[in-house]
């Protein structure tokens, strides 16, 4: 007899991490639906069912719009590689860990990369990248609009306007950004745009919603040499994903399934009203921290609603605050990354996680234990500085 | 208002074809459990365990044993990424649609790839790679276990001796014999094996256990360039999947559960009842096809018992029987691929569907369906040949 493991019973947390986010009833419950093949009738329909929700959801008409069938990071390679072809010089902005991973992988992929390095928190201005593109003069400029690592809210339009100018495609990470602000691909005229299920769309990790334009397209068409990731190729799936439906690797079915409905609840509400609602909860979660004198990471202006990067006060204790969140109320937020390692915690408002119950439920547990870690505050002003403004 | 599709109704399928293949109902149960975070000490501990079972079902003790957060083709793609430099002389044994697969994926990561040709149904003996491997002298050599497309069933330990006594390594694609066939690693030495969650483990598809042994894992940190995919790049991962837990990408929690019960299912049976009733069930369909004179694609003597492949009858509508089958009966089965498109049929007896429910309803669905199209046989001939195998 072979030693078997305890059957799965995982804990109900509260997720206010950066990903994964609270995943929606009717998300989990898809995902245990009847699995069918990849070629089914069923299935195709719901594949295009799925573009055509990606289509609004990233506000664009890209033909080749679909899924990774992974997560984001896999996104991000998508993106890179079936651009990028060995020599080709690409400008990456870094201002957080994944800004760093696309000069990473760009890197993997041949391309001659020039890194653009600003603080981490702060974000780029036009003035920032203007130099750098006209001596680079690169083929693909890359850059994360909502900065995980941060909560760095990156402005992509006037960026966007300064890279067609010089002549380059932009590429934009949208991971954690996809649903819960404002995203215009068509109008700001992205080239490629990746994101992933587990942020803002409440679905469980596993794939990277995408979008490549018709100049992209175009571009990854005239390669000389072959995409080097085959996984990712684009110019094969664009035969599975387009009309043809040519076979190229199994689907991820169930996982379709889950982000189908993720979708449907994110335009049953309204993009409008689900970036309503995030900047609602962030603006009552802010006011509860600064009540108590905490601060964010990210230059002000510039703070995501879905992503709070704050500093841990002086004097508290890291990992007994986040250990104390996760085994006393079940309760996960995550810890700085890199440059914020031990400096940071990171409080997700992500999608179905984007709600007073957490917010409150949230501030309640953390002035409780910083409390018992001897940090000074005015007692309960969180509470009432969060509900204030949900009174408006 | 934005144009929503309806909610999901998948229909109910008998998935009879070569992947994803019937789904456990404890998996499809699995996969709605409460989503934890990826680095929660419980999902911790699921990736232990999972790992634990993974070495079990492999018949191995090789620490780096995991699953790719992707599907099958990207458990192939991390095999042959992670162990060839660009330059490196890799041979790639071709004999169906996988190992022409693989041998582009090694194309793309820089491989000189030597391709070894067989026809399709046919296996390989270590003659056949004899002359090429001391001409060629490659670091790798990489062969399809079970190919999906024919049925043929690769004895892989005398490859695997002639393989490393030429000092190379060896890729094992397992992805559809894991769980249907015996597989023992370490036994056979074999460096790198991966697989897919949706065949003969009953998980739907979505991610690729894998195996490095050490010496695999020795090369690939003496590695000279990075891997090209940091997606796929088992340095980092090692680093996730071992006891630094270092973040590299989010996990797919939920799939993650999918397979942890199937690996439990698996190891609950036992490995060797598993592949007795594979063995039983492809000897009912084998039989039951004979009646009728169905003839088999693979070779004699190495028929895969989890992928049947037979030839349509002559003068019957591939398509016509196959779009009956579905659309009448709920039943998928797959259609030729390559050189056997419109000449084959796929039967799938995988996992979960390897039970004579599925023989015999396949058997009476397919009998009506060749009637209809004028095919001559002995009405009724299959299904008592296949309960004369169960019979014994």
């Amino acid at each position: 007899m072979s030693k078997l493991p305890l059957p799965l019973n995982p804990p109900v947390r509260t997720l206010m991490g950066p990903g994964p986010s609270a995943i929606h009833p009717r998300v989990l419950a898809a995902l245990s639906a009847p699995t069918v093949g990849h070629l089914d009738p069923y299935y195709l329909q719901l594949m295009n069912e799925m573009q055509d929700m990606l289509r609004q959801v990233f506000r664009t008409e890209n033909p080749m719009t679909m899924a990774v069938s992974a997560t984001g990071s896999a996104g991000m390679e998508s993106a890179v590689v079936n651009l990028i072809e060995p020599g080709d010089r690409m400008v990456v902005c870094v201002n957080g860990v994944f800004g760093a991973r696309m000069a990473d992988v760009a890197g993997r992929a041949g391309a001659e990369v020039t890194r653009i390095d600003r603080p981490w928190g702060q974000v780029f201005t036009p003035d920032d990248l203007k130099d750098t593109l006209a001596k680079v003069k690169p083929k693909v400029v890359g850059i994360v609009m909502a900065e995980t690592s941060t909560g760095a809210w990156q402005p992509v339009p006037e960026i966007a306007k300064l890279v067609h100018d010089a002549g380059a495609m932009l590429i934009v990470d949208a991971v954690t950004a996809l649903g819960g602000v404002p995203i215009e691909v068509d109008a700001w005229n992205i080239d490629v745009i990746y994101s992933g299920s587990q942020k803002c769309l409440s679905c469980p990790p596993g794939l990277a919603p995408i979008s490549f334009n018709p100049r992209a397209m175009e571009t990854i068409l005239a390669r000389k040499t072959k995409v080097q990731s085959w996984y990712l190729d684009v110019t094969m799936l664009a035969q599975y994903w387009g009309s043809e439906r040519v076979y190229h690797h199994t689907a991820p079915i169930n996982m379709t399934y889950g982000l189908h409905e993720a979708l449907r609840l994110v335009l049953e509400e309204g993009l409008e009203s689900s970036f309503a609602r995030h900047a609602l909860q962030h603006r009552a979660l802010k006011a509860g921290l600064a009540a108590i004198g905490i601060r964010y990471a990210a230059q002000e202006g510039h703070q995501l609603p879905q992503l709070n990067a704050v500093f841990v006060p002086e004097g508290v204790n890291d990992a007994a605050v986040r250990n104390g969140l996760l085994n006393r109320f079940g309760i996960e937020i995550g810890g700085g990354l890199g440059d914020f390692k031990g400096k940071a915690w990171r409080i997700g408002l992500m999608g179905y996680g984007a709600r007073s119950a957490n917010v409150l439920l949230f501030l309640s547990a953390l002035e409780q234990l910083l409390a018992e870690q001897g940090y000074k505050f005015d007692h309960g002003a969180s509470i009432a500085a969060a509900n204030a403004v949900y009174a408006g």
